[in-house]
């Protein structure tokens, strides 16, 4: 019997050189990929780092959870300092803490929290530029924020899923669907207790277009009622997007 | 007579894949070498770019100044949007205006301000580490703003100033010197009317090292009178400072 000791970390990243969180077969620069090889380095054994989201390519985290076994009971803060050692600079543990055996960072998350940033000005300054997307000046936020006000609730999103796995359930609980506003910028956050895949990129397309106008308001009520993947817009930038936070309970 | 039109241009640069601003002889990529081809082939002719600045290798600029001149008058955003699209993701024009054809964008500058991060965290977040140096836990920023309060005042810092041309003057006014502190991070807000090359590191790794006890609070002081390079402490990361802003009074 080979004893294994779990670990639960919180994970920062830069998306913009990745091809997003999961390991691929091809040599694909992932973060999935470069944690793992990082602790297999570490802990002279291969490790499986399991996420609570697998964020695609070009999306930043400032806030994913990991879990991963260690088959040595080691110091968490010397299990961060050496990892982040063997890490590239734009991926970085931020904490690490044992873990119950059974806990299991994506099941046992409770919520989620996906940030979405836009920016009105003419020059998105260099520093902003990997985390912004572009929207027009015209766009009206106090319109977007009616729109969301009416997200939260138990739904069918498939509309907004890119490549579902057929038969797997579409509904999903929303808890939070807020738009602010300040300066130049335009933020979306949403909260909820999980997220098909591409959904919240898709839903941020929609408002941008219906932010300047481009599409009528009821258009997400429209989609939802209908599933209608034809009234979609192009999904929002991956650089625009953040999981920003991933909620445990008290555990 | 070939006229020339003046320009007076805001740019923002992320400094970390450049190696300053200064355009060298060899192929070194450069803000200024890559803002004048882009100038140039916008332009069809070849253009100087001045800096109210000369950045360093690695040092950021969220508000240098720069002056240009371009044979035929243009439309300012025009100049803008178009300069922009031939310029790399790193650094981009925030805005264009006409200029007096006598505006010099170094010379003309009233004082210029230039601010430095810390961060006290064990992590500092990938999205934040190329703009913050690591500083210890244990810095104490109410130390280091009771230093930096005598600072301001008319002085000769050659003591701080990095390979200085023999027989320049080495004689600079600072306006204000703070120290701010919120959360993990301090910063250091140096405003002056010039600054000598290395200055701003030079003043914030003597003041890293007084933070955390490394060298006595009178060391800044004791550098001023004794001129005395030996006392000095490692530069600060270039990493950690941006070009703020440059102040031009009311033209």
């Amino acid at each position: 019997v080979s004893e294994r000791w779990r670990y639960r970390a919180e994970l920062a990243y830069v998306g913009t050189e990745f091809h997003g969180w999961q390991r691929q077969r091809n040599a694909d620069r992932t973060v999935q990929a470069l944690l793992e090889a990082a602790l297999a380095k570490f802990a002279r054994t291969p490790v499986v780092a399991v996420a609570a989201g697998r964020t695609d390519a070009g999306v930043h985290a400032d806030g994913q959870v990991v879990h991963f076994d260690l088959p040595a009971p080691r110091e968490p803060d010397r299990i961060r300092t050496a990892v982040n050692a063997l890490l590239p600079w734009d991926a970085k543990l931020l904490s690490v803490t044992p873990a119950d055996p059974g806990f299991h960072a994506r099941r046992d998350a409770l919520w989620k929290e996906y940030l979405y940033r836009w920016s009105r000005a003419a020059v998105i300054p260099p520093r902003d530029a990997p985390f912004v997307a572009r929207i027009g000046a015209a766009a009206d936020p106090g319109l977007m924020a009616a729109v969301v006000a009416g997200l939260p609730g138990t739904r069918d999103f498939a509309v907004f899923a890119s490549r579902h796995p057929a038969g797997e359930p579409t509904v999903r609980t929303l808890h939070a669907a807020t738009i602010e506003s300040a300066g130049d910028e335009i933020s979306l956050l949403l909260r909820g207790d999980g997220f098909l895949r591409g959904m919240v990129r898709a839903i941020a397309g929609v408002l941008a277009d219906l932010g300047r106008g481009a599409v009528p308001p009821g258009r997400i009520d429209e989609l939802l009622r209908t599933g209608d993947r034809r009234l979609l817009r192009p999904k929002a930038p991956a650089r625009g997007l953040t999981l920003s936070r991933v909620h445990y309970g008290l555990n």
